[in-house]
């Protein structure tokens, strides 16, 4: 398995619809690279251009992994050290094509249906069963921007429940999610 | 489906192995609730003897739901609508049995392996698609207490990913849960 995630802070949805960079939630980095650990997944690139929110997440995993939280908890410290901060969508796709030696597919998640463009969770798992190098991509606030789900490869379908409801937050469904493609 | 879930935060263990009340984290109920709301959960009941910390939930309740939260995000009063508060999970199998009529298999969960009481999520989900009243157990800091596990009537096996590392947030832990026993 060849997998990567990003969690997109920009370009996202705020809940009126505008295209914004959204705040870190620091608990939503845990939470992720918990998941990656536990799923195989390669990376987790954390995606924002704000300085100020780069220098958050730096500052929490200097803590988790260098500082006291790694002395006090050396399994989150070893989550957090597959975590990466980035400024853009297009550096964490380089990165991967720079570990790799090839570009990956890039898998966008909505939780809006996308027609003719979506992809279902078997064929998402036959593709990374196959062995190529994919990132699953999740927004963070009101979820990605139209341009992100435009030019991602592939569109996974929502997660939807029994009654319609679709509204987790991201470090649950980034959870189903994984589960469905890699558990 | 007749399910409930419990959030459990007395007793379980601290990072030492003592048994503790742990402290509420308000994320944990949005999330879970938000679960609950998209796999048709009945109730969410979050356990807390403490009555400060049941009525930091009451008030965050309130927010959400008659406060001005409501307003501004009516699928997350949705969500929060479906949670109480108990001092105990006997509470909270009592007012299930109020409802259903009859008292829930009571189905732990853990991220150890429990032998000879285990459940395999198959098990688990055939269960409850023969309309049994169940209520599923999760744990919060360290996890569930000996004592839970040991009244409870079944224990499902740990959410194991690849590599063995099976540390995730109790979040993430009930959202994979969920999905594979109410998908």
């Amino acid at each position: 398995m060849r997998v990567y995630m990003g969690l997109v802070h920009f370009p996202v949805y705020n809940k009126n619809g505008e295209r914004i960079a959204s705040a870190i939630t620091t608990l939503d980095i845990h939470d992720l690279a918990r998941l990656a650990k536990t799923y195989d997944v390669r990376r987790l690139f954390v995606v924002t251009p704000l300085a100020d929110q780069q220098e958050l997440v730096r500052r929490v995993l200097r803590h988790w992994i260098e500082g006291y939280g790694g002395r006090y908890n050396r399994y989150r410290k070893e989550a957090l050290e597959c975590v990466s901060v980035v400024h853009s969508l297009e550096q964490a796709i380089d990165r991967i094509q720079e570990i790799e030696g090839e570009p990956p597919i890039t898998i966008a998640t909505d939780a809006a249906e996308q027609k003719e463009r979506s992809i279902s969770y078997e064929q998402a798992r036959e593709t990374i069963l196959r062995d190529h190098v994919v990132v699953l991509i999740f927004g963070t606030a009101w979820g990605l921007h139209e341009e992100v789900i435009t030019r991602a490869d592939r569109v996974l379908v929502p997660v939807s429940g029994k009654g319609g409801y679709n509204h987790l937050s991201v470090r649950t469904a980034a959870a189903i999610i994984l589960d469905r493609l890699a558990g």
